[in-house]
């Protein structure tokens, strides 16, 4: 990685503002396939980028929301979700019990394992509608299809 | 960004393992300006990557680690934090403050700001490292130069 970075400094773009320039966080699972500056046609300084397993809305999510609205400038937030999800292969009991398994130790946090991709974009967006702490809560949610390279929104 | 989403799925590489092949899971700030993809040489279906305001350790970074691992087979940690951060210009008091101030609503969550990027990178490690959740504690630390596109490694 270090190597391969040299070659990016060598096209590197030039500085750019801390603010993002289109105002825009984007919350997306932490899936490998999915390179999201070039899959939604992002520059170097558009959007911050904000993901975790499953790209679900945690307290720590909201956190890098409220810091991303009141401090940095953004009012819109656009979720992306995928086909063919680690979080869709267990669910909270059995991995919790894997995780015991292997490490003695059960964790204590909700793993947010589930079912049915759409309804998790749905559940997303009405955790970023009830958030108390966000300035905005302009929110549209997508799904990236892994197969195909392409992102439908979920109404 | 939908619209760029078809430019994409013209040059569209094709179909990856969910589990990625390099066995590494990113963790790195949300700021604009990090393709992470190109800037650390990763190809689709290389490298989980995690984002948060700051790049710090949460219980939700933990937990996106944790499935990394278990389910999905990653063994390796790289963290990006970077030059000319957010997380920098202000404190979790004042940003608290800030909040309320705008929503009328004190945050529970610690905001996590930081004065000297170096030692953010060392105690996200620490935090790592004692994480009795985790199968492999493998962890190297990264400060991304926004003026140059560089990557250095904390020691």
């Amino acid at each position: 990685m270090l190597q391969a970075n040299e070659e990016w400094a060598q096209r590197f773009p030039g500085s750019k503002d801390v603010r993002p320039a289109r105002k825009v966080a984007v919350v997306a699972c932490m899936d490998s396939r999915m390179p999201l500056f070039p899959l939604l046609g992002l520059e170097v300084g558009d959007a911050h980028v904000i993901r975790n397993a499953g790209g679900v809305i945690t307290d720590d999510t909201i956190r890098s929301l409220t810091i991303s609205q009141h401090l940095l400038g953004t009012r819109e937030i656009v979720l992306v979700h995928h086909t063919d999800c680690g979080l869709e292969k267990s669910d909270d009991v059995s991995f919790a019990d894997l995780v015991e398994q292997a490490t003695g130790r059960r964790p204590p946090w909700a793993p947010r394992f589930f079912t049915v991709v759409d309804d998790d974009v749905r559940e997303s967006i009405r955790l970023i509608q009830e958030s108390p702490y966000l300035l905005s809560r302009e929110v549209r949610g997508m799904v990236y299809d892994v197969e195909t390279g392409r992102i439908r929104e979920v109404v």
